[in-house]
């Protein structure tokens, strides 16, 4: 019998969806960024979970107050992409027991800055001892039954987009985890991007009241892996022909020789919203999230193919099914 | 500045909520055994999250899937002492590389178990590695607004009531930690109390809807604890003069010259409510449980002072405030 730390997460979860019940009638299929029940009326609960643990999730430099606000944005950031406002947060603390009064002062700060943030609560919680520090947070939101954004609606032939730009967090966490200089000016902006990510709760709602989005996810396990989740869910293929990069990222690449496309892609601890858009609708898009002062950008094409490429010039390349995997050391997704 | 690990739960739980922002017109103080949310039309979402750890909440011949679907009850079991009816659970994992896919797939069974045993399913989650097997349930339910049972309504005078017996939790555990023997026909029961804890679903909807009830917990900290903690919050004392001990427990502390009280007292793991019922109430909550074939004992009365006693023959003597805390080794109380 395989042990977990050889199977990767995903082979993990499959286990564990083998085993679970489906809620008939369920508006959103398991394995969606968020899950949601009916209301009734027109309106969803939107609910979602995500654990944060110390070994693996907080890069040296970032404080407890940091790792627990990133705690609630990452819950926070899952209902915004499927057009949820978030309303509470619950969370659930593993703390060792050498932290100080003043570790877990910080800790609930976090919690309430994240959470207030977006215009949520911090509703409640539990305290236990554990060997690492654990921040499990639940996110309660609701929905408009209408305006859900699912991961699997994409169809061949949509507008394929995503709001900000890309590899900020990858070029930070190397400045965080291999102590690499950044040049004059991006240290900052790039270390900031991994300590004090931020979800795009204002760009969730208003994309969702659009109508036009087909798809949508957050980008928060790496762009590469959120495009393969997409196609997935979706049964389309992408062919990407821009990337978005984060000025500060290329500087940064081009310093130490890096490929800033893969910083991009391969990156993760973004938050930004990757959607699929239906070819009449992105003028719609385009206008909301100008009124929000937020870039858009046009990155590709749904294709009918099971396959998510990246066009260089005259030549495609496959954009790969990798990112952060727990379980496994290797950057692989989640 | 203090370490958690001298500091003790009750005090990590005062800071964290020292920092914590209040939700304007929340129909429920931070603080209760659960926390909820105005739907609009009369409803509530009510929400818990609450997270087992392996290595503090898991007894020695408890396996992963009992672990799993005791970590659900324990969530269903606060919604239910509130009156809400559970819908949904969201399971956060920490997972030791260890395990073995068998063992995942067990722990899924578990938590499907926990939630479809009270009509509710599992609809998402999270994986994470972790040192600790960790298991952070989150439950969302929900409840017509005047049926909410908080801990804070009783007043002095009330009845004080508990559903089903106690002390078999605290048994089984002696026998799963301290390997003592069992009287014949008790061990099974005893352990079982451990094992599989069950929550009061039936009963506590049909509780909230008597309209008889003032507050109400569940005794998952003990009911010495419990006592304490609706003393606490409703402003008032407790006169106890009745404990319904399970027979089990009776068999194995005379057995084991136990005190039968103790066992019942300052056990915890048990989900049974804890209610407090307005005078005139009372018929109601007995036809209610009888309809339900539910053993309710009138167990005291709410009194005036700040002060849980225990009647014994003529005299009194004090109900400590005592029960699992985390972060100290002794037992003292979530």
């Amino acid at each position: 019998m395989p042990l977990v730390e050889e199977l990767g997460e995903r082979r993990v979860i499959e286990a564990i969806l083998r085993r679970l019940d489906i809620m008939p009638g369920s508006p959103v299929p398991l394995g969606d960024d968020a899950s949601a029940v009916d209301l009734g009326g027109g309106r969803l609960a939107v609910i979602k979970a995500d654990m944060l643990v110390g070994k693996t999730d907080v890069p040296p430099g970032m404080t407890v107050r940091q790792a627990a606000r990133k705690a609630v944005v990452m819950n926070v950031s899952d209902l915004v992409a499927k057009g949820a406002r978030p309303v509470a947060v619950l969370a659930s603390l593993g703390i060792p027991g050498r932290l100080t009064e003043g570790d877990v002062e910080e800790i609930a700060t976090g919690l309430n800055e994240g959470a207030r943030e977006y215009g949520a609560y911090v509703l409640g919680g539990d305290t236990n001892e554990a060997s690492d520090l654990v921040i499990s947070c639940a996110a309660l939101g609701t929905c408009e039954e209408g305006r859900f954004m699912r991961r699997s609606g994409a169809r061949p032939g949509d507008i394929l987009a995503v709001t900000g730009s890309f590899g900020g967090a990858a070029a930070g966490l190397r400045i965080l985890l291999e102590n690499l200089p950044a040049p004059r000016g991006t240290r900052r902006p790039l270390v900031d991007a991994v300590l004090t990510p931020r979800a795009r709760l204002r760009e969730g709602l208003a994309l969702s009241q659009t109508g036009a989005v087909t798809a949508s996810i957050d980008s928060s396990d790496g762009l590469a892996w959120s495009l393969h989740e997409l196609a997935r869910a979706s049964g389309v293929g992408f062919l990407v022909d821009t990337l978005p990069v984060a000025r500060e990222a290329e500087v940064f690449a081009e310093a130490h020789g890096l490929d800033a496309a893969e910083l991009a892609l391969y990156g993760g601890e973004e938050y930004e919203l990757v959607i699929t858009v239906r070819p009449g609708g992105w003028e719609g898009v385009e206008d909301a999230m100008r009124r929000l002062g937020t870039p858009v950008t046009r990155v590709g094409r749904a294709t009918g193919e099971p396959t998510v490429l990246l066009k260089k010039g005259d030549s495609v390349e496959p954009i790969e099914p990798r990112g952060w995997e727990h379980f496994k050391s290797s950057r692989r997704g989640n």
